[in-house]
C-alpha cells in the first residue's frame, strides 16, 4: 500500500489551542438502558471531540466514527470507557461526547389504564478530562394552564403544551423515568399518547383544578429535585406553546442560583 | 477576458426531460405590498426554477439570481414579469418561483386597543407555462378550544395554539390581511402578541364560549370563503398543537374535493 | 361508569367533507424490514387520518393511537392491514398512513472495508381506498462535483454534499438498499460514515472522475429507475448545498413527465 | 373597569429564585444599524427576560411585548436603554434580551464585480445588571478545502460550504460586516449569491489554492481577532458540512482559552 502523508500530524505553529475539534450530527442506531425493559432501541444524534493542543495541526476524524461503531449500550460507565478510549486514540487530555436521542417511557392512560409509548427527548453531555462529567438532559411534554386566565375569567382557562427541561449532574444512577416522574408532578397535568373520553375528563379537570405558571413549574421542579437523592446540581427550564399568543413564555432556574437571592 | 467553455449548454442525449431545475433556500430581502401600509420590508427564502429540455445537460443557475436581484416590490403582477424575463433568459417553456416570507399584520388587543404586530408565514407558489397560476398561502397562527373536552367535563376544556393554512387561487386581489380574518373567525379565538389582563379575560371566555374540533375550523373557514369574491380555488388545513397530548391533531379539505361526498 | 356524550358523532349540517382528518408528529418506535439483518428498530414520525364525510362532526382520533399500538413490523403488506383496520373502526371510505423513519445500511468503507452505518431518511406514504398505494422514498446523501468548475478550472473544482430523494410506487417488493444503490450509482461518489486516509484518496478522485450537475445525477437516475424490475412509477430530485453558494441547486422529474418534451 | 386580580403579584414562599423568567420566539419587524446603508430593515427572533425574586410568584409577561413595541434601532445603545427600560417597569435586578436575526451583506462577485446580497445569520445577546454585556455572534457561510485530501489524492480535493460562528465582546464598535471579512479570510474561499464562470474559475482556484481544515480556520480567525482593535473576548466556531461524509466536523476556541495550553 502507498504512503499517504499525515497531514494533521502536522506541528502547527500559531500558537492557537482549540477547545474541541470533532463531528457532528452523525446519526447512529444506538441502544439505550431501560429501567422497566432493561434496553430500549433508538437513534441517537452524536458529537465526538477532543482538546487540541496548540502544537498538533489536526485531529484524526475517522477514529472519532469508529469509536462510534464500537459504542456498547449508553449508560454512564459505556461512555466513561468510550472516552478514554478516545483520549487514547487521540492523544488527547479531554475527550467529549455528546448525544441526544428519543427515549420512549411506557405509560398508563390515567383512567382506562391502556400502555401507550410517550417519547421523551434526552441528552448525555460528558466530559472526560481528570475527572468525569456526566449531564443528563430530560425533555418532558407536560400542560400547564394559566393560573391568572383562570382567576380573572368566568368561565374556562388558556392551557396548553408546555416542554420541562431538566438537567441533572448525579452521583447515584437516575432513571429518565424518574425525571419524567419529577416533570409530570409539578405542571398542571401530564399528556398521553392515548387518552379515551374517560381519561380525558379527568386530564382536562385535573389541569384545571391545578393552574400553574412556568414560573411555578420550574418551582415545584425544584422543590422535588432538591430531594431526589444522588443529584449534585439541576437546572430546569420550563417553556410553554401559549395558547393565547404566537410565542412562548418560558422560566429557568439552577440550583446553585436559586439560593443566591 | 479568456473563453470559459459554456458546459451547461452541451447537448444531452440521455432524452431525459427535467421538470424543474433552479436553486432553493436562497435568503433574501424583499418588500411585499401591504393592505394597510403600502408596502412591507421583510426577508424571503427563495426558489426559482425551470422546465429543462431533454436535449439541454444544464441550466444557467447564476441568472436566477441575476432575476432575483431585479425583483420588485412582491405582488402577482411583478412576479409574472419576473417569470417573464426568466423563461426569456433561460429559453424556457415553463419557469416557477416560490416565495416564502414572514408577514406581519398589525392589530389592536381586543379590550385595551393596543397595536402591535402578529406574525404569518406566507407563501407565494408561482408557475409561468402558457398561463399563469398564482397561489397564495398564508398561515395563520389561532386557538382551539375541544369542545368534547368542555362538554364531558365540569369544569375547564384543553385548548391550544393551532395554524390555519389557507391556501388561494384568485381573479382579483385578495389581500393577506383578508385571509387573516377568515382563518381568526373560523378559530374559537385569534391569538394576540400583546394582551394586558381585561383583553386576557375576554380572549379566555370567548374561546371557551365558542368550542371548534380542527374539522369544526376547516368547515367553518370553507364556508367564509365560500362567500368571498374573488376566490377560484381553495384548500384549508388546519393543525393543532394538542395540550393532552405530545402529537398534533389535523383536518384538511379542498373547495373541489368537498363537495364529492 | 358515567355515560360521557361522544361529540364527535354529532350530525353535522354545513356540508363540508373533509379529505383527511387526523393525527400528525407522533414520535413512535418501530421495526422496519431490513434487507440484511431481516428487521431494523428504529424511531418514526407518524401522520395517521381519514376522509370524513360531510354529515359526521368529527373522528375519533384516540383510535389512530390505538392503531400504532397493534402496529406490526412495517412494510407494505402490515400497513395495508392496518389500514384495512382503520377504515373500519372509524368507518371511513379512505384511510392514509404516512410514516417517516430514519434507516440504516450497513456499508464498507471503499479501500480498507471497514463497515459501518449509513443513514438514510425514509417516508412511506400510504392510502387504502378502493385501491391501495403505496408510495416510497428515500433521501440518500451523496457528493457532487461541478462538471462546469472543473472544465474552467486549472485545478480543482468545487463540489459538495447532496441529498438525492428517490420516490417509488412498486408492483414487486424493492428494498431501501436498491434505492440506495441507485441514488449512489447516479452521483459523483457516495458518501461514508467512516473513510480511512486510503478511502478518502479513491473518493476524492473518483468525485473528481465523475463530475456531475445536479442534472445529471437526477437523468443518470432516471435511467437506471427505468429499468429497475417492479416500478409502475417513480420521481428523482436532487438538491446540493453548493459550496461556493450559501442557496441550494436542485433538479426534479417524474418518469410520466420526461418523456413529454 | 372592572377590578382583575393580580396573580402574578402574589406572595411566593417556596424560596425558590429563578434566574430567568420571560418570553421566547416572538418574531418581530426590526430595523439593525447597517455599515453601509446606515439601517437595514429585516425580521427578528426575540427572547426577552428578567430574573425573578424567590418572594415572587410571576412576572408581567405582557409588559415585555410592550417594550419590543417601543424598541429603537437594534444598536448596543438602545438594547441598553430598552434593558434599563425593561428593569424599572418589572422591578428586576437583572434583564436579558436576546434578538437574532437575518443580516444582508453587499457583496460584489469577485471578478465581474456583480453586487448582491449575502445572508449572515447574527445574534445579540445582552444583560443589565449592575454592569451591561453585550455579546455579538456572526454565523458566516464560507467554504473549505480538505488539505488532507489534497495531499493524498493525485487530482481533485473534497470541498464544502461551512460555517465560522464568531462571538465577541467589544469595547468600541465593530460592524458586522468586520466580522464576515475575518471569517471570509480564515476561510479557503468566501461564498456568494451570485457567479458567473469567470467568477466560478476564480473560487474553484482560490479554494484550491488555500486548504483549510476546520482547526485551521478557527486559528486563521483567532489571529485575525487577535489584532483587531476593540475586542475584549471571542470565541469561534467552524462547522462544515463535509462532502465525503453525512455528518459535520467542526473545531472550536475561545480567547481566553487558547493559551492555558
Amino acid at each position: 500500500m502507498e504512503n499517504l502523508k499525515d497531514v494533521q500530524s502536522e506541528k502547527d505553529i500559531r500558537k492557537v489551542a482549540l477547545k474541541k475539534v470533532g463531528i457532528k450530527d452523525l446519526k447512529w442506531p444506538v441502544s439505550v438502558m431501560d429501567k422497566i425493559q432493561g434496553v430500549q432501541n433508538t437513534v441517537a444524534t452524536l458529537e465526538l471531540s477532543v482538546k487540541l493542543p496548540s502544537d498538533m495541526r489536526g485531529t484524526h476524524m475517522s477514529r472519532f466514527v469508529e469509536m462510534a461503531n464500537d459504542m456498547k449500550s449508553l449508560n454512564p460507565k459505556n461512555i466513561e470507557l468510550l472516552l478514554i478510549q478516545l483520549k487514547e486514540r487521540l492523544q488527547a487530555d479531554v475527550a467529549h461526547c455528546k448525544i441526544k436521542f428519543d427515549y420512549f417511557v411506557k405509560k398508563p392512560s390515567p383512567v382506562t389504564g391502556i400502555m401507550s409509548p410517550s417519547n421523551v427527548v434526552c441528552t448525555f453531555e460528558t466530559e472526560l478530562s481528570d475527572k468525569y462529567n456526566f449531564l443528563m438532559t430530560v425533555n418532558v411534554p407536560v400542560s400547564t394552564l394559566c393560573p391568572c386566565s383562570k382567576e380573572i375569567s368566568e368561565f374556562g382557562a388558556h392551557n396548553q403544551r408546555a416542554t420541562v427541561s431538566i438537567a441533572i449532574k448525579m452521583d447515584k444512577l437516575i432513571w429518565i423515568e424518574d425525571i419524567v416522574e419529577v416533570a409530570e408532578e409539578s405542571a398542571s397535568s401530564p399528556v398521553y399518547s392515548l387518552l379515551k373520553r374517560e381519561d380525558e375528563k379527568l386530564v382536562t379537570e385535573q389541569a384545571y383544578s391545578n393552574p400553574r405558571f412556568v414560573e411555578d413549574v420550574v418551582r415545584e421542579a425544584s422543590l422535588k429535585l432538591d430531594k431526589l437523592k444522588g443529584i449534585v446540581w439541576y437546572s430546569v427550564h420550563v417553556e410553554s406553546m401559549e395558547s393565547i399568543h404566537n410565542h412562548n413564555a418560558f422560566a429557568y432556574t439552577e440550583n446553585e442560583f436559586k439560593f443566591e437571592q
